[in-house]
């Protein structure tokens, strides 16, 4: 699935919907294929670093990492109850 | 312009480069239009993790920071030589 397709679906599911949404994609195109993939370690540096700003809980944020031969693409969706 | 637009920008953008990328998009939706934007701050946070895990300089960072009436878009692209 590309990176495009991706972003298509999930501007799909959220139309409509009223609520505080937060939606990171980090998208890593590595160089080499042995070079390292740091992506599963960054998700949880960058959650923490989310949660200095917002009071979530780890059943609101939906995770999803998807790894090809020389890319990962790691998707970050929080949705709050509207403020 | 759209999540979309924005991002399929950048998907032709990086065709036919062989370097490392990293891409951070981070979307808010706030429900509120008076609710807080933290994604200035967010994105010194962001970059000081990924600096965690990558070397790199603030000249191969490109940020760039959209605001609409109720949502925030902060995209972050990295590029560093080939490994």
């Amino acid at each position: 699935m590309s990176l495009f397709e991706i972003f298509r679906k999930k501007e799909k599911q959220s139309a409509n919907i009223a609520k505080e949404r937060l939606q990171i994609i980090v998208a890593h195109e590595r160089a080499a294929r042995n070079s390292p993939d740091y992506l599963p370690a960054l998700q949880k540096d960058i959650l923490a670093v989310v949660k200095k700003y917002i009071d979530i809980d780890m059943d609101q944020i939906h995770v999803n990492l998807e790894n090809n031969n020389d890319s990962s693409i790691l998707e970050l969706n929080v949705t709050l109850p509207g403020s």
